[in-house]
């Protein structure tokens, strides 16, 4: 462990923004070092009304997540559910292309009856965030409504209908966030990213195009963001030229980008402060213009979250380190 | 058999007004023998909005117990069920007073989301039941909102509320059906009970205060029941005094009425054209004004089903014949 990343293990405040599994993977580390100083903002753009439910993907992952509930082979939803309500839908001819799990769907029930009552999202994915024992403060990016939208030569497609009915088999040509510019960070996303405490940003490994952008494309968020005067470390989802999970990479092709560290580099581009690679990737490193932190970043076992998350809390530590050098000199 | 009961078990059409367990017994044993040439018409009074979702307990009973699938030891809900959503509603504070079933929960989502798409619960309903491969037609009253409330000591009690949530514990002082006023039958209530081979009403053994009067609280009920000129037979729900189950004894006592199938026939006067009672009750017949047909009401088995709806069928039929004896008499 190096001095920086103890010091912001005993006594910082970390953001952490986030989609859904490999995000959430990076953020599971990051809570078991930091407890209840970690905040974790999440994309609610994948948020989407089904069977008269409002279904919130990414915060659920998060929240079976971090409370060890989630199901790590499917990637979503919880590890000890039954499917039964599923099949009473299909003998009844409701739609059934997205899987909603026995134990899951008490989520999605409550938060709809609760959102309809006025109560916030923050509010409610508070709520259950305590109940499943979960320290760490777990934030929407926001309580307006914001949806991912993907334009592919079939036309737009709801996120959902894309990522899930048609398991990303559409190009994408286009990415849009719809609502995203009447929407608002929260009070609570406004003092996490302005708490006197706070020492370092980091970008979970999630998708940059479809997770991490609906969340830098709130009004505000951005500038927050820079304001906070913390490294911002992101975290590559790019292994070897592919994503560990998810469409990142096939996306990156159809938008003309390469599945490439430096591209991810470059979508952050004035946003972050260093960029952590995978080991595989050294190669790419000088290729790239600013900080980096290379070590394996697959994440397969607690531990391996728990490392990485060590590592890169170290690495925003000595980039907050030099930063203040740099102010140093031009003091 | 009885002829008649031969001939109506071939060719008439039988209505049943049916509330939850002890009438769907009944109409269980009706649609064993009448197939798709019963339709029955359900009351919707105790039908309520909880965690968002439109609950219809009297007609899902319908449903469940006609295709099989009924709970028979707790006398609602499934047999097959599993409460994996339960558990998660109480790990995070949820309301849980109302049990809800993983499997029957399918039915409220999809219920309310075609209800909110503006398909008329008539149709939705239709819908399951086809799904659930039952013949007969299961109607609810009215696709208007009825809703049954008890006045207690501590106030009105949504129905719901003082039937599950309170057991049934505050006195009742006063039954008001809110809305009835303003509902109606709906054009398929009206066609079944229009129906020119319609050959008798049916009244299952269902609460009269809580599951009947509703359905003949709904303007106009009474008047298309009338008009069918077919034999209108009740089947007492009371046994030695006491209801096979349910709180009928319970709010027959609050109300200031014996239990007695004497105050069931002072219950439906003027409406109905026979009584079918209980076997140990035959004592009580002299206290009675009009027909009675006296045999074992109590449906422990499905056979028990089947061998009172066909005895109430040939009673039904003997009564028929009777009326057109007295027709040809007074022409």
């Amino acid at each position: 462990m190096t001095a920086g990343a103890k010091n912001m293990a005993e006594k910082g405040r970390v953001v952490a923004l986030c989609g859904g599994v490999g995000g959430a993977k990076l953020a599971f580390g990051l809570a078991r070092i930091l407890g209840d100083r970690l905040t974790v903002v999440v994309n609610t753009g994948d948020d989407f009304e089904h069977l008269g439910l409002h279904i919130s993907p990414d915060l659920d992952t998060v929240l079976y997540t971090l409370s060890g509930l989630a199901n790590r082979e499917l990637g979503w939803g919880r590890g000890d559910e039954s499917w039964n309500f599923m099949s009473v839908l299909e003998d009844i001819g409701a739609e059934t292309w997205f899987r909603l799990g026995d134990r899951d769907l008490a989520l999605h029930v409550e938060r709809t009856r609760q959102l309809r009552a006025g109560v916030p999202l923050t509010q409610i994915i508070g709520s259950f965030a305590n109940s499943f024992g979960i320290r760490a403060e777990i934030l929407p990016m926001s309580d307006g409504k914001v949806r991912t939208t993907v334009m592919t030569p079939e036309g737009m497609l709801p996120f959902q209908r894309y990522f899930v009915e048609r398991r990303c088999a559409p190009m994408v040509r286009e990415i849009a966030f719809d609502g995203a510019g009447k929407a608002e960070p929260t009070a609570q996303v406004r003092a996490a990213l302005r708490d006197p405490h706070l020492q370092a940003i980091i970008i979970c490994p999630s998708n940059p195009f479809l997770s991490i952008d609906p969340i830098l494309a709130v009004p505000g968020m951005r500038q927050l963001i820079e304001d906070a005067g913390v490294p911002v470390v992101a975290v590559s989802p790019i292994i070897g030229g592919k994503a560990v999970k998810g469409p990142t990479d096939k996306i990156m092709a159809e938008l003309g980008v390469a599945a490439t560290n430096r591209a991810i580099a470059d979508h952050y581009r004035g946003l972050i402060s260093g960029l952590v690679i995978d080991a595989g990737d050294a190669g790419e490193r000088g290729a790239l213009d600013g900080p980096t932190h290379v070590t394996a970043t697959l994440m397969s076992s607690d531990d391996d979250r728990e490392r990485l998350a060590r590592e890169t809390l170290g690495f925003a530590e000595k980039l907050a380190a030099a930063l203040r050098a740099v102010e140093a000199v031009s003091t």
